[in-house]
């Protein structure tokens, strides 16, 4: 059962329990390009009280620098080095995990932010934002010249997903040898301001459909993500706590690294998903409508 | 167990059984602008002994008048109403089993020949081949219009497949109340003559992910298909035969209907899938390696 926290002293013994805060960003921290109420100062209440705070996305289309600006053009104060993205993680998998031989090279279904941490961890890539693979004119295989250098096809959200990309991954995953199947994330789909679209995992549906086969998941909920935070953060898993919107992502996450979990309503996940006969199995700690809400520790005079 | 066929007897006597021929298309008859070797002799000789022959095809991107043109194209001799096609089965499914009131309209997933059936149906649609959904332009839910009287979407294949077409799609299904999920077929992916591509099945795969629900299929293998053609032609099932070169789609078919199965391993399927101890589930009741072998009846002196 969760522990529902609605009072400023409910908030308080949080904060009291607690040193490091691990957040995922959409639908906790903004929806689209609207801060959650409330939470500029809840950031501020953390950082003034010496908490560690690390930001964990599994937005793959932006890399941590570009990632930063968000947070900046939202009014959100945070460094680089707290931001842990799913793109991230799949760069330092293929290069450190891996260990793809220099020579080899990955085919991108992604936008620039996953290019760019590829380029930052070394990767050679091809596909991506090549104008030549962003089309919508015919894919004729007849033209194609397979790369034998591809050795892995990594896949994050595209939306300029198309055939062209669809049809290049299908035949190095099925004729190169040993070809990997990386992705950044299984979102279904992604919260904006203005409503919800497929997510990441919509975007590579096809590959694992067309293919029978899954990929290796490099974002939350998956290990992978964590040992990226560990190997540049040092924390003690029982006074950190996850926060997200995201039962099978974001609380799935924090419990699979032994971690606390507090579950806010501000994006995928609603109060009747939790409760009632069809609920998730996947159960948070806690439970908050937001986390604008734990500004209350310092409202009262 | 399936009785493999290499004689001309074993043909001989196939055609003596069998009035009324169910055929595949790619992968039997031809694969991708390539005739399978003697398959023009054999749909002859079938001719001549005044044999019914119907060709069924999950190919949702070409119109049966469409359709027609590429068995011209490749040299064989067939009639239009011969032919049933996956988006003739969705169209006549969409006007004539559901009853779609005519105000009512479809969002289309597909091309052309998807398109036309609809129209030849009395369906209103949109989306499909409109310029404006067929954009890699990045895709604003704020700018979008969500139109009530859309009440299904239906998809083919969709080579221009792009995230305004899924975005739109997802957002029909999620925001209008009892949006239907219509798909031609959930071919995973398709033969040509330069190899393999992703079939339908992983052009919706977006849209099942995302929303984490089945579409109502309405191709091989599933019944929809077949009852289009039992309102047109008459033939007694015990003297029919479905040919086809995949096993979950084709023969299953064949299966579904009642009828007897010839597997060719021109296609998809190879000896392998079918022998040994990984071998499927589904078992035709007849191989031959080439609908072509069947010519040898004719090739004795």
């Amino acid at each position: 059962m969760s522990v529902y926290l609605s009072s400023s002293e409910d908030y308080e013994a949080l904060l009291d329990q607690y040193d490091t805060w691990l957040f995922d960003c959409d639908g906790v921290l903004w929806r689209g390009d609207q801060v959650v109420d409330g939470v500029v100062q809840v950031l501020h209440i953390l950082r003034k009280r010496g908490k560690k705070m690390i930001f964990v996305t599994n937005n793959a289309t932006k890399s941590r620098k570009d990632y930063k600006k968000k947070f900046d053009q939202v009014g959100l104060e945070v460094h680089v080095d707290e931001i842990y993205g799913s793109a991230y993680a799949a760069a330092v998998y293929i290069s450190s995990v891996i260990k793809l031989p220099k020579e080899k090279k990955v085919y991108v279904i992604g936008q620039a932010g996953l290019e760019e941490e590829l380029r930052d961890e070394g990767v050679s890539f091809l596909g991506g934002t090549d104008p030549a693979d962003n089309t919508l004119e015919s894919f004729k295989l007849e033209n194609f010249t397979l790369d034998p250098d591809v050795a892995a096809v990594v896949c994050g959200l595209d939306t300029r997903i198309n055939y062209t990309k669809l049809s290049k991954a299908f035949q190095y995953l099925t004729r190169n040898p040993g070809c990997l199947f990386i992705a950044t994330n299984e979102d279904s789909t992604y919260p904006t301001s203005h409503g919800t679209l497929p997510g990441a995992g919509a975007v590579w549906a096809p590959l694992r459909f067309a293919l029978d086969r899954d990929p290796i998941v490099t974002g939350k909920p998956m290990k992978t993500m964590l040992d990226c935070v560990k190997a540049k953060v040092n924390f003690d898993p029982h006074k950190t706590i996850m926060v997200g919107d995201r039962l099978n992502t974001d609380i799935l996450f924090g419990q699979n690294g032994g971690l606390a979990t507090l579950l806010v309503l501000t994006g995928v996940t609603t109060k009747e998903d939790i409760t009632g006969p069809s609920a998730s199995t996947i159960v948070p700690k806690f439970v908050t409508s937001s986390l604008g809400d734990l500004r209350s520790v310092e409202k009262a005079p």
